[in-house]
């Protein structure tokens, strides 16, 4: 008798994709750039998301989806700005899934957002592996955490289309070898942008400004 | 006909503590305080263990595991202190596994250690859910990460005897509300013990030490 091979997690990840193009659809439809938001904890997304709400809301309509194992602290900040948000808890999941985010589309005015921003889960991991039906994917890798990720999570820069180095106002601080960053990125995923940031001194932002609104022309011109 | 309800992950985790178990019985005949690493990635755990073997080799022997998604940078680190190293790749896991460490502790000249410091993967969810049977886990939180990890991380506080609060040298340059993280890990696990060190300064470090020292005499006393 033949001996039966369980391929759960490839199983998982085919179920993900189906679903994950629904969303896919869905936002095409309602001509909504979303992207895919992914990081270590405490790498800065949710003051990214905050800041980049302040510099653009007045030309795009932008939502929030935000993804935490617990609690909703990051939406109660986003939802100060008076911007449409839904907070998911993956209840200890370590990443989230086209399913949760499916849900999330579910819960928002579709028809009065033009950039959805999804925070997921912070994590380096099991984020990069599940597609959200999301147009791009952008990862932040805040300075502290060294120039050495690349080597040890390599499928994330695989994946990203932008890769934003956050928090680079500690720069002088510390030993962050950006050269071989990039060379490390670069050699992972050659397509892959990558700005170095500081949404505390405001360094950098005009650059992600700017790729956000060359995405949203290129889909008005599509 | 009853709905057969598939349990996996339950069932992976009861046949990881049975391994964990096992792993506990081979460390304590051999007389090894293990313990648990655990923090994001580039919070400074390799850090942590350098500056440990360093300061702790001339009176204690030192062995490590490390625990990595991918490459061999910490572990060749470590070589270089002519410390026993044993490097697990997980091809993608987001945390170390028991059956894993099990495999660590068979390359490692067990008679010659009394002191293995295991490096988990660099991760905050998955790595909370595994024992690895070690007799103690320690998280660092990196002072970069921001005050609100506790709640959105309640397991992994929940679970460890100490966190050290890494990268303390940042603090001027930061908004890191030291009363309000102490009062949300107290929350959740009133017994764990909280440090705030710099591996660049040497600050703190010395309390690190003392815990260690104490938890090696008070095995050696039992």
């Amino acid at each position: 008798m033949a001996v039966k091979v369980l391929t759960i997690k490839e199983d998982i990840l085919v179920a993900n994709d189906v679903r994950a193009k629904e969303n896919t659809d869905l936002v095409e439809k309602k001509n909504i750039l979303m992207i895919n938001i992914m990081s270590s904890p405490g790498a800065g997304k949710t003051t990214l998301l905050l800041k980049t709400i302040d510099d653009m809301k007045d030309k795009t309509r932008i939502g929030v989806i935000e993804g935490d194992v617990a609690s909703s602290v990051d939406a109660d900040k986003i939802n100060e700005k008076s911007i449409p948000v839904v907070q998911i808890n993956t209840a200890g999941g370590c990443h989230l899934d086209a399913n949760q985010v499916s849900q999330g589309l579910n819960n928002l005015p579709l028809d009065d957002i033009d950039l959805l921003l999804v925070e997921n889960v912070g994590n380096l991991i099991c984020t990069a592996e599940f597609n959200l039906g999301e147009q791009k994917k952008v990862m932040m890798l805040s300075l502290p955490e060294g120039h050495d990720k690349p080597y040890k999570y390599p499928l994330m820069f695989t994946e990203v289309d932008v890769v934003l180095v956050s928090k680079n106002d500690l720069a002088p601080l510390l030993d962050f070898d950006m050269e071989e960053f990039v060379s490390a990125v670069k050699g992972l995923n050659e397509k892959t942008e990558i700005y170095p940031i500081s949404a505390k001194t405001g360094e950098g932002m005009e650059a992600w400004y700017s790729w956000l609104e060359n995405q949203l022309k290129s889909r008005q011109g599509s």
